[in-house]
């Protein structure tokens, strides 16, 4: 394998605001053979995810920051090129950490196999992967939803949103999505099920969820924080539950996080507010792939990827997630096979 | 008793910021006779409490609004003057909404009978009245502490959150007060046992959490919001509860209220923020005073009254929730027996 380049994108400085081309340093180098009990992967499709942007800044959180020179941090699935780990062979495709790269060596620690004849490899990032399990126990462990009750859901045409919404009503629940521009609200309504989705780059949020949530909202799982979580604390009905997953209108604020100023609706509908991590139900994702790929199976839960080609692409398509350009599953196709 | 005269203060106008005494009517009327099933009680001491800023407000909260020109809803507790109800008879004590007033006619409904030789009638204001059961329910089951963990409260010297950290020590944590005032802060530490009190007027609340708290807050018991609200959420621990009990810095708020922009630490923390209100463990009240009363006879439970004389003080008395003044449960003073 002494021939082969490997090309990577490595952090070259923290960004502030929106990542830049400059905060990137795009790197080659050979690839190495693996030593015992390594395992060389070749990537096929790494997953891009809104995420990234808080393992760049620098300071505690839920995971170690990247390190500036390291190799960005990333999901992806590949195929097993050789190793010398016993659990792995090659040509068998694997899922796992393995970094904004061509290829990336593991020990094998966090690598788990895949069946390409199950579902097509990028539903491995989508719906069956990380984003999947996300909405599978952050609805279902933090939202707790009832069979009649109404879920609403931001970023509902993103990769995480669009599955809570299927989820949603397969449980029963009314879903209702918010979303930006009337293609992607189409989407979620007419294709993926739900019972509406609100435009909020063209509709008054909190007007139309009035409208579209006339008992109140029983469970909001948002992936966007800003005016539409207010919007949302605002119509809460009592004893809501509100899972935080993410606030993605927050990420590259360069002047301070907006606070939820309808909070005190906490208070008033006695409802809950919690953050959670995928990461906690690790022990449970055998589980949650589980009831993903038999719903898959049914028909009952479809997913949609945003692929776009080439690992050069990178620090650009990572700001579709940033502009809400995305439509699906964001991720990058490094190599056919 | 039809030449007894009644005083009573009347909502007038709808205050935009601090009430003001214009906001209010001060009002004389015959004391009429209860008629059948009907108690008329004389009112001795009267509670004044935060959340009666709430319900100057017109719209919806979790409980109706005063109307203009009613008696200001208050709680307080009185003598039985004269009873045409079973339930009642002359010269017992009860507690009850009784109204901003020298004499109510109650239905009996909501009225209960307390004993003066068990406490003083004040404490059936504070420690056994509803501020102590605020405590007790919202610590308990939102807060739910367990023994070893670090609770912080807000409010440290009010009357709820006394309360809170005394049961906190009861039950095995280390409790940490915030409060405005040497004063204050050193009776909740010296007098009620609190291991530590952060006087947010003279220090770094932010710093001074990190330091009295060095493995994270646990359970965070809020009454205030604002920027204590925001340093306490910043310094949670892992799978930390946060009460949402009130929120006295933004009551008064005429710009619109300050959410909690440090509100992502519930999801880097997978924590919880929950808010509650008392009269939801109604139900349960009997439980809670047992325990409080069996707390207080041990000496555990301490109380403190800032006892005011005469109900022509209202509007001023009021305003002493809001500027910090008030130390211990503020409470009017109508009249001896």
């Amino acid at each position: 394998m002494s021939q082969t380049t490997n090309h990577q994108f490595r952090l070259a400085a923290r960004p502030v605001g929106l990542p830049k081309r400059s905060d990137w340093n795009y790197t080659e180098e050979p690839v190495r053979d693996p030593g015992p009990s390594e395992v060389l992967v070749k990537n096929l499709y790494i997953s891009l995810d809104p995420a990234m942007r808080g393992w760049m800044n620098e300071g505690r959180s839920y995971v170690e920051p990247v390190k500036i020179g390291d190799v960005m941090r990333a999901s992806a699935v590949g195929r097993v090129v050789a190793s010398q780990n016993q659990n792995f062979k090659a040509g068998e495709h694997v899922f796992g950490l393995l970094g904004m790269q061509e290829y990336a060596i593991s020990d094998g620690k966090g690598l788990n196999k895949i069946d390409p004849n199950l579902a097509p490899l990028p539903v491995y990032l989508s719906a069956l992967g990380i984003t999947g399990l996300t909405a599978y126990f952050g609805l279902l462990e933090i939202g707790r939803p009832v069979a009649g009750e109404t879920v609403v859901v931001s970023g509902a045409a993103g990769a995480t949103g669009m599955v809570v919404g299927q989820i949603a009503k397969i449980k029963g629940c009314r879903a209702v999505g918010i979303a930006g521009g009337r293609e992607k609200c189409d989407y979620v309504v007419r294709e993926l099920g739900f019972d509406a989705c609100i435009d909020y780059k063209a509709e008054k949020v909190l007007e139309s969820l009035r409208q579209h949530c006339p008992k109140g909202i029983n469970v909001y799982f948002d992936n966007v924080g800003g005016q539409i979580l207010d919007a949302a604390l605002a119509c809460l009905a009592m004893r809501a539950r509100v899972a935080i997953c993410g606030a993605i209108s927050q990420y590259n604020a360069t002047s301070g996080i907006q606070g939820p100023a309808n909070y005190l609706s906490l208070l008033v509908n006695r409802a809950r507010m919690e953050g959670f991590l995928v990461f906690d139900f690790a022990a449970r994702y055998a589980e949650g792939v589980r009831y993903l790929a038999t719903w898959r199976a049914q028909g009952k839960l479809k997913s949609k990827e945003d692929i776009v080609e080439g690992l050069e692409t990178f620090p650009e398509t990572l700001l579709k997630l940033f502009s809400g350009e995305n439509f699906g599953k964001l991720m990058i196709k490094v190599a056919d096979s």
